[in-house]
């Protein structure tokens, strides 16, 4: 069990900028891709939640429960055969979405979400750093169009439950 | 995937009676019996919940969703590790008992939940019937004590959430 925050000698904390792609490459399918489908099971107002999650061959249960400082979270993986039977009660409340690493220099690597769907025509791409000051200097490439970091229509169970934010 | 209630040639319904325990019967122990832990790891306004449950050596996760007549129930099999993990998750939304099988006559059973936890003290006896005919026939052992079939408080994720109800 994960408990987030941990105490300051325990956190793992992620520095990711996330941005809406304006043009995909060219060459998108050249680079390593795999199907990700995520669906929600139950979202609590409490923000407790509970997800599946398939990533190529991996099928997994998230469960997220409390907010903020008592926010805890576990992952447990489920049979191939649970999911699909556990995955038509995710309806509604869906995310599907091709996942292709595409190479952005200095050892990063941008994960281009190419979403599929009820989110069809959203393709949303995030990077993580290794420190704050790399996540500010970093310039995207010019494919690259607004950036979502901090807005949170983007966040996977408002896509799932909301769709496509309106521009 | 079952749909509850489904259309009236394939509904299965479940016709059982649930009783207070009056008095425990001083032999319950000789009987077969099993402990079982349920917990809560999400429940919805809407109706749908996502619950874990270990009976004897069995775990499983079930996901409700919906209400009514599109109520749909969803159970499959997890892994005993994943259960454990899953389990502190469930803090303040559990059951915890141990069901003794109690011959009831006419091949007729009575589970006997003998409760533990912050349920302690409670005893509940269910028993389930053919047809509405034999349970309306039926007449209660006298070290049963009030019936509370239709007692909305006596329902697990009540009982969990809620702990025993006042008399």
């Amino acid at each position: 069990m994960t408990v987030d925050p941990e105490p300051a000698d325990a956190v793992a904390i992620e520095i990711e900028r996330k941005f809406l792609v304006a043009e995909v490459p060219a060459d998108l399918d050249r680079h390593p891709a795999r199907p990700v489908r995520q669906g929600y099971l139950a979202v609590e107002p409490g923000g407790g939640e509970v997800r599946v999650r398939q990533i190529g061959d991996a099928t997994v249960l998230t469960v997220k429960r409390g907010e903020g400082r008592t926010r805890v979270e576990e992952e447990v993986p489920i049979e191939a055969g649970a999911f699909e039977r556990l995955w038509p009660l995710t309806e509604g409340r869906r995310v599907e979405k091709v996942r292709h690493l595409v190479p952005a220099g200095d050892g990063l690597v941008l994960e281009v979400d190419v979403y599929e769907g009820d989110l069809a025509g959203l393709v949303v791409a995030e990077v993580e750093f290794p420190s704050e000051a790399v996540a500010d200097a970093w310039a995207p490439p010019a494919w690259l169009g607004a950036e979502v970091t901090a807005d949170e229509r983007y966040k996977n169970h408002r896509l799932a439950s909301d769709g496509v934010p309106a521009a």
